[in-house]
Parts: structure tokens; C-alpha cells; sequence
């Protein structure tokens, strides 16, 4: 921690600043400047930067230690791989996983699946508890949307994904899913987060409308300081002034995550935009810039979808987008 | 629901439209402008107005009935005044909490609470689970916390209110407090809300960090749902490009909900602003613009508290404060 | 500024750095903690951060000094207080400006003036030339226009203020304003900020719509560093994701503008918050949070307004207005 | 225009809606609903629909012509192309802009474009005038700096665009350059827009910080109307939360952009990020995305640039990534 002090401070200031720090367990390491006198604040206690900077004399506090450490570069240099099934995301690898919204019925999972499939999609997605911002809206089928997914994605052979939205619905996950998901609106859910962190299933963890890329590693930091070493990112669109699109994605969040973490990042254009006719080159851009995978909605039958069927692309849309998104992966010298 | 069509549209897409909206059940009415034809949808079904914006020769299609209805003046046009123990809030009422951050120890919260009866606040606030984004942070005392806080609240005679953070603690929390605090981070955390809408005691429901206040009424909306008429909205501060005060104190909250809402809305300004020397002036502003109750920030002793103490007030500068929110107080004709 | 480098950082690329910046004039101190090393770099030279950012081994590169000087408490501790024919701005008076949105006719101006002036306003505004989105829209009437407020300004013994919009206006507008706005679509125009440094009269330097105030405070920088001293700063609202008020003013820039600078910082409500009802509470959290000034639009005939007329008050509305804003002034020790 | 009214509205307050657009020339059509009455105002006259949001009984007004006519799909259903000395924008063709941050010396710029040429770049970009948020940075060569511009473009057979950012810069600067760009800050100059539609020759016209899509096509609108046809809009990033990037690149902006508008819209990833290693992926999401061009800066030695160098590519790494775009684009059908 570093404690930049006010020009022309008194010498008594500067003496209280270290006095406070030193009888809190630091060290102090003073170096004068041009202007500013900066105190070196060297320990491993913990300490709010804003109790200091409320001191006399006291221009800034400049925290300089990274809050995170099991999802960083420093703690792991190798990319993290997770492999599901065979379904890869990280080192070069790009997963791929499509699937509608919402379970509805079997018949529907099944006719998305089979041509999902028919395209070499090998994990499959489809909500059966769904975060509704109203009261009044479908909920989603709950544990029998969960067993429909499960034996549908058996029948061609799929992995399954799905998001979890309360502890207690952990146990019934474990049973049906490959990987769990985590919503945006549960990012900071820290209950769910710890209680994640005990499983051994891989986790995908959407990032928050509002979240810094800082917070959503520390999101990641809360499963893997329980022992689950298994988080796959999501970037799935920010909240900005700009409202034609639902929200604005930040592609630049692929390279910043890619050097600060080991994690890998997956994009899901479709909840981003909120619309079918931005998911293709939403798609394209996330592949190009790097991502190590993409989560996109697909349904049977937009038309006479459940819920989100304005951003869900048509099985034939996708089958032509998934052609052209393997072409720009190889040269970028990635695959699917 | 209005739809808009594309100028110069072609009949058959006019026709296309109405036959899709009278297939989910709706009336249409047409009205032709000069440059757009315009489609009134009219029935009481649900339907996703993207699915119809996909439809060829469709401009923009606007929803106009408004999602929420328990929460809306339409439903009630008389404020809610929500009144704990004598403490009131709406209606011309402004209510007042105040505390530390965390509980920390019975020594603690008596040293604060005694100070603060005196200085005349009658509800007492301190986190005994807390949300941290790091998961090596104070998790706070937990049941221990939440038994010392009633204990020292009832010593004095007030009432006490403290954040919940899963479905799980509900019980728990009802044996103890007389308000549960739903924090920012679990705003959109809808299973919380529900089983929230399931009790009969307040609940005090933040604003989320990127939460549109259309959303931040329809969290309130889930609670109302589900039978529990009491619940007080907190605004706290949202997210913006600005990062020298924490948050952006969206002030003008306050007179955009009252209008909508007749729930009761409080500021939090510790949260908010997350620097002492900002609370004044901010409580201040908010009494002035029409809230109706504070929840501040206040430890018997900040230069040692264990978490936010850079944004608590010292019980003397609370007190010197509290005057003077009374004073402005009755310039606008209401009262603490 | 000072470098920060990365954790086990070898101590060749410690030595790189230090060459680095010895090369361009600095003096380096260097300090090690037990995570990081950090490096000091001291001198007067203008170098670009990201450059040492991008040198191997470096974590972070931090800036110390502040770039604003002129502004700045650290250069003058004393308010500024700008006195136009006796309306003060600063050092506990507060100023208020009033008046339509757009110069229409003189009689509009006549009427309009003439119930200010009653209710005890001393400074007059009105746009002559208009910033509109649009270029379909009503731009303003020009010199006309301008001279026509001075005109009915001196009626009623009343100072005046206007927006500029370009440099080559600025002389044109000498002639009749007292002091010269810049909007908040110009208040990173350089050109037309450095100009305005040389004229004599005040200016009143508005907020960009996603300026941070450091940008801010830097714009009004530009107009000091040409020798004008009198620089009002105006808070009129930040684009944030919140749609419901057009934009959310940030009453927090108060007290944050109040300790770092001198210069005093008035409020304008109307063009925050686009709608009438809302200007009343606004005006009075921004005085209770300790605001210099406010510029409030007042119509004669609001509802044949040729613009804005939806954010302007009734002249009555503005006289009851004005003195409840009296009185919450004087509980908080200032005045009009 | 709509105009929907209150649930349960008189039919006094209908009436009063009703006059009150008829009186500004506007016919009336009304439509009931089960909850809403709307009222259609139809009509060519320019009225704010906050004036009669305000009358009694109305919920909410909505406009539903778009305000911009030239800019629009509507207007031009073709693809602006947009040709400068055979480098092409729009229409399937990638344009590519390359160069320093500043002109700083004529070896600089010959080292420069001799290398970009070699890569077939065939324009040049540089800054002669620059928009410094400080006063007491460097501020550009001026004219002087034009001059070496062109006289190193004709060298190497290349066209050159710089930054205006004055009205009384025109004259000048249509003596030097082949593309006069508008800066972010400069986007809603109005003056500079209404005097750069009265030239012939092309505009990059950059979104401002925070700039939603439709003030920006608003601002291209400006220029259209006074008859220059030649805009090309460039997307360089807007302003969000989050504060690791420099600002927040709207890729999406991309397809939304080619949606509504003919106009080409091109990509400035080097501004965006701000960071040399973030503008390789950037690139190739805009381009993948569909981008119709891009600004990207080079410098013959960042490590000794003036401005800027922190992202600025190497020569060579702009060799490297130009090979990667061709092949990119190869793929979803466009070339440079």
C-alpha cells in the first residue's frame, strides 16, 4: 500500500500516518519526491485504504496488491482447459454450446437437439429455473425441465448445462447437469458462490450488468478458494446509456481477461444484444478477439417460443454461422 | 402494446401482422398517420414485443401498460407509512436508522447504541452476515451478531433492522429483527424475494448498483405478490463513469418514485458516497428532496472499526447532524 | 509517479525501468515491500504512463500529481466568490439565475423579466443560440436575441447570462452578456475554452454529459491557464443508464468540486432532469447539500414556450420555489 | 405521435389532449384499449412531448418518426460508398486508415508511411491539431504539421486524413487533406457540422463518449443536410464503468449502425483500448463484426513518440495483424 501525502505536509503528519500504520502491523518505507512525500506501507494485515486516507495530510491511498490470487497469472501461468465430455474451452480451444432459452417439452429439446447435433454441437443448454425480472412471468418447468434436458442430451450423446439460482437447488443439479451456470443477476450471490465452490462440477459464471472485470474475478475467486478449480468466465453484455441493444458487450473484456487470468472466457451474444439478427456477427467478433467459446440460443421453433425466442437463432441460422465461425477460427489458429 | 409500422409498408405486411397478433389472442386496431400506419394490440395476454419487431415491415413495437400494479399509485393512491415500533416512514414521515457497519461486539454496539439513543434515533442497524466481493475479507459474527444487536436494541428500546443474504436465514432473522434488509448485490435475487413475500414483517429492499428503477419496482412487486404489503425502497447509489465518490447518489429517485409508487423510499448515504466527510452534505440533500427516512452509518468508534469505518460518523458529528436534518426537515413540512 | 512492479520481478527489468526513466529526466527511488517493488520516479518532465506500463516486469504505473493547478485548493485555499453586479457566487452566497430556455420575442422576455425581478431575481437567462440535436429544430434568434435580453435586462436592472457556441461569437457576445455559458455539448471544445481565456468576464463552464470532474476541472484549467480567473462550474446532470429522468444530476459533485477547488459550483435542475415536478426538489437538495448557485428555467407562458417549455415553472411556481429555498439556505448558514 | 393516456381517464381530459394537439396542427385518431385510450397525433408540425406528458390524464407520449431523414435506410436503401483515391469504405469494401498519433517531424512521417506503404496501406492519418484534455500539454504542429502530412502522402502515392477542430480550420485544412475528421469531443460541435455539409469533400465523423447511436447519426444527419453526402461515421469507443480499458469499444454499434443508416462505419481500436496489446484482437472483432474500415495508429517508434506511443503498433505488428485481417475478411465475404 502505498500512502501519497499532500504537498508541504508537516513533518508531525507524516510522523502520525506512520505511527497509525506501524501500530497496525506494517512497516514504513518513506521516499520524498519532487512534490509529494510517499509512504511505503509494507504487511500482509488487512486494512481499509479509506481509514488512512482520512488522515491529515493524506492526498491518497494507492492499494497495490491484486485482491485475487487463485484465478491470476501469477498463481497459474498455463491456461486453464476444461473438458467437458470432450467439449473444450481454453488453450485454443473454443466450446461451443447452443440450446433454447427455456425447457418447455420434450418434443421440443428433442427436435432442437437432433439438429443441433446434426451440426456437431456436443453440449447442449436450456433453462428450467428462470430469473423473471416479474412476478408474473413463466418460471421455467423446475427439476422436470432439468430431466427432460438430462435425457434428451443423452439420447445424441450431449453434455448439459443449466443455471442454479439458489443453494439448496445444488443437489438437484449435480444429478442432472454437466456444468452449472451462474446468472448475471446472481454474480454476487456470495452464498451460492461459496457453496459452489465445494462441489467438483465445472461452474460457468456469468459476469454482472453492472460488474468490473475486477469483481467478477473475484466473483470466480469466491468458488475457487473453496477448492473447485473449475470456473469457465461468460461475458455476456454490460449495462450503458446506450439502449438499442439490451445491453452494449464488451468484446475488449476476451484479450483484458485472457492476461490477467488463466480462466477461460466464453460470450453469449445472444442476451447481450437481444436480438437474432445481432448474434451472428456478435458471434464472429467474439471468435476473432479470442474467446475460448460461445453459449447461443437456438430453438426448434422461434416463433412459438416460450420466452426468448426474438433472440434465438433458427437451427438452419445456426448450422450456416457455425460454418463460418470454424473458418475464422483457423485463422486465428484456434478451434472448435 | 402499439405497433409501429416501417413507412411505406406493403398491406400484406399490415395483414401478416394482424393475423399473428390475433392468433395470441389480441384485438387489432389500426390507425394510419402520415408517414406510419400504427397497430393497437389490444387483450390481456402476455407476449414478447420482440417477436413481433422481427416481423417484416415492423418499425418498433411499444409496450404501454406498465408491468407493475401492487406497487404503482394506480393501485394505491395513499402513501404506505410502514411504522416499526413507533419509527414511521412515508407520509409525510421521515424515519431514521443508524449504526455501525458490522457488529462487531456487545461492547461495541452498546457504547454506539447508548450514544444514538440519546441523540433520539429509535432504530438501530449492524450487519452480522455481510456481503464482501473478496472471499477473504470479515464475513461478519453471523447468529452471534444478530442475538448481541437485540440484545442491545431492546436494552435501549429500539427497534433493529440487518441484511439478509439467503432463504435459508429467513427463520433465523425473524426471531431478531424487525426489518430485513435486502442488500444491493441481492436485488434480482428472486428466490430471497419470494420467500420474503411470504412473511409478514418489512422488508427494506435496496436499489441495485445498475438497476433501472422500472426494475428496482418490480423487485418490490415480487414481495408485494406474494402477500407482504411491507416494504420500504433504499436507494444507495448507482454505478456510473465517475469514480471518485463510490457510487452516484441518484437523488432525483426520490421524487421519480414517490410519483410512480406509494411505497416509502430512504438514502443511504454511507454506501452511497463511501466517504465521511460527503454524509452531511448528502442526508442533507435527500431530506431536502423529499425522503422518507435515512439509514446512515454511525460506530462508536470508526478509527477501529472493523469494516467501513472511513464512512461512518462519529456519534457527535451524527448527532450535530441529526439537528440540523430536523431543521430542514420542517421547512418542507415534514418531519423526523 | 510511481512504478510498480510485477511480483518476483527479476532485477535485470527492475534495472531496465530505471535506465527507462532516468533517460527522460527522472531521479528514481526505489522500495521494497513484500509483494512488490516499487520504483518512485521523480522529476518535472510530461510523460505518458502506459509507456512505462508496457516495459516488462512493470504491474502498474501511477500518477501522484495532480494535473490541474489553477483550480486547485492547493493553489488558492480561499472560496472564489464572483460578484456580477452584486449576485455572488461562492463563499457561502448562493446565486440564482433564472429565466426561459430560448429569447423568443421581447414581449415574452418583457413579462417574463418583469415577475423575476418582483420575486427579487438580479440575474436574467436566455438562449440565443441553441445547441439542438436536431438540425430540423428551432436554432435561436441570434444577435437578435441577444440583444433584445440585454434590453429587457436593463428594465429591470438585472445582469445577464447566455451560451456561446463558437469562438468567433465570443466578441459579439462581450457586448451584451455579463456572463458567457458554455454548454455541456462544448465543454471539452478547446478552442473555443482557450479563447475564453482571454477575454475579462466570467464564465460559466457546464459539465459534459460524461465528463468525470476531473475533465471538468480541467476544462475550467484551459480557462484559467489563459488568465481568466472567474470560472463557475455548473452540475447539469451525467448520462447514466437510467431513463427515466433524462439524465441523473450528481448532487455528490458538490462537496466533491467544494474540497478539491475554489472555484464555486452551481446546479442547474431543469436540464437534468427534463420535467417540471421535478425541478423543485432538485433545487433544494442541491442548496442543502451546499451548492453556490442555481440557473433555473422560468417561463412566462410555459405552455406556449417555444422550447423546453416542459422543464420550465410557472413564474409562480418559480416565486414559491425561491423562498422555501430561502429557508432551507439559511438553516445550513448561507444565502441568496 | 402516441399519446397514451392514464388507466381510467375522463373523457374531459381526452378532450383537453385533443384540443391541445389540434391547435398545433395536428389531426387526432383515438383508439381504446382494455386499459389505455391512445391518441394518435398526426401531423408534420415540430412539437417537445414533454408538453403534453404534462397535461392531465397522459402517461406517456411517444414519437415514432425517426428524426433523421438523410442518414436513414429509408431515404438511401444502397450502401454509401465512399472513394478516396481507390481506398474504398462501404459496400463490401474494407477501407484501411494507418499512422502516428501526431505529426511530430517529416522523418518521423517518412519512416512511417514508407513501412505502411510497403504493408499497401493508401492512407495516411496523423494529427496536426490535437484535442489535449490538459492545457499545458502538447497541442500539435498546426499547419506546419498538415504540410508535412501531404507532402510525405504524395511521396508514397497516398491520401491523408487529419483532425479539424475549428470552423476557421476549414479553409486550411481543405488545402492538405483527402478526409476531414471530426473528433469525439467535437461530435456535437454544431457549428463545425453545419459549416463541414457545406463541403464537398468526405467526413469521419467519431461517436462522442457517450453518445447514444441516434445523436450520433444525428450529428452525420447535420452534415447531410447541408448537402456534403460524404460521412463516415467511426466507432472509438464510449464511456462506461468499467476503467481497465480506456473506454468500452461498441462492437454492436456495427451491425445496429448498417441497419439503420447507408453510411459506412468504421473502427478506431487504438483510442478504444488505449493499450498497444488489446488493439490486435480488437481489430479483428470489428472486422469479423462487419466493419466497413479502420483508424488504427502506427508509429515508426513508439517507444519515442510524442503522444500516444502506449498504443501505437510497431510497424511490424501492424504487418503481422494486416495479414490476419485480410484473411478475415476473405472469410465473411469483404476485402480491403
Amino acid at each position: 500500500m502505498l500512502i501519497v501525502m499532500q504537498p508541504n505536509v508537516s513533518e508531525e503528519n507524516i510522523k502520525k500516518v506512520i505511527d497509525y500504520i506501524k501500530q497496525r502491523g506494517f512497516d514504513a518505507h518513506i521516499s520524498k519526491g519532487e512534490d509529494h512525500t510517499v509512504i511505503g506501507a509494507v504487511g500482509r494485515k488487512v486494512i481499509d485504504k479509506r481509514d488512512i486516507e482520512l488522515l491529515d495530510g493524506v492526498k491518497e491511498v494507492i492499494r497495490i496488491s491484486s485482491p485475487y490470487k487463485l484465478v491470476s497469472r501469477v498463481f497459474q501461468k498455463e491456461d486453464t482447459v476444461i473438458d467437458v465430455k470432450g467439449v473444450k474451452f481454453g488453450g485454443g480451444h473454443i466450446g461451443m454450446i447452443a440450446g433454447p432459452c427455456t425447457v418447455e417439452t420434450y418434443d421440443q429439446m428433442d427436435a432442437t437437439a437432433a439438429k443441433l447435433s446434426k451440426y456437431g454441437v456436443k453440449m447442449l443448454r436450456g433453462g428450467a429455473f428462470k430469473p423473471r425480472t416479474s412476478p408474473y412471468a413463466f418460471q421455467g418447468l423446475g427439476e422436470e425441465g432439468l430431466k427432460i434436458l438430462k435425457e434428451v442430451a443423452d439420447k445424441y450423446n450431449m453434455a448439459v448445462t443449466s443455471e442454479v439460482m439458489e443453494v439448496s437447488q445444488i443437489p438437484m443439479f449435480l444429478k442432472y447437469v454437466d456444468i452449472l451456470q451462474v446468472g448475471a443477476r446472481n454474480m454476487q450471490n456470495f452464498n451460492l458462490l461459496k457453496s459452489l465452490g465445494e462441489i467438483r462440477k465445472p461452474v460457468l459464471l456469468k459476469r454482472g450488468l453492472s460488474a468490473t472485470i475486477e469483481e467478477w474475478l473475484m466473483s470466480a475467486e469466491y468458488i475457487m478458494a473453496g477448492g473447485n478449480r473449475q470456473v469457465i468466465l461468460c461475458e455476456r453484455g454490460i449495462r450503458t446509456f446506450e439502449h438499442i441493444t439490451r445491453n452494449t458487450l464488451d468484446i475488449s473484456a476476451i484479450p483484458v481477461v485472457q492476461k490477467i487470468s488463466h480462466l477461460p472466457i466464453i460470450v453469449d451474444p445472444s442476451h447481450a444484444t437481444g436480438l437474432r439478427d445481432k448474434i451472428a456477427p456478435m458471434s464472429k467478433a467474439a471468435v476473432a478477439a479470442g474467446a475460448d467459446g460461445l453459449i447461443i440460443e437456438v430453438h426448434n421453433s422461434p416463433d412459438t417460443a416460450v420466452c426468448d425466442g426474438a433472440q434465438s437463432l433458427y437451427p438452419e441460422q445456426f448450422g450456416e454461422l457455425y460454418e463460418e465461425l470454424k473458418a475464422l477460427a483457423s485463422v486465428i489458429k484456434k478451434s472448435f
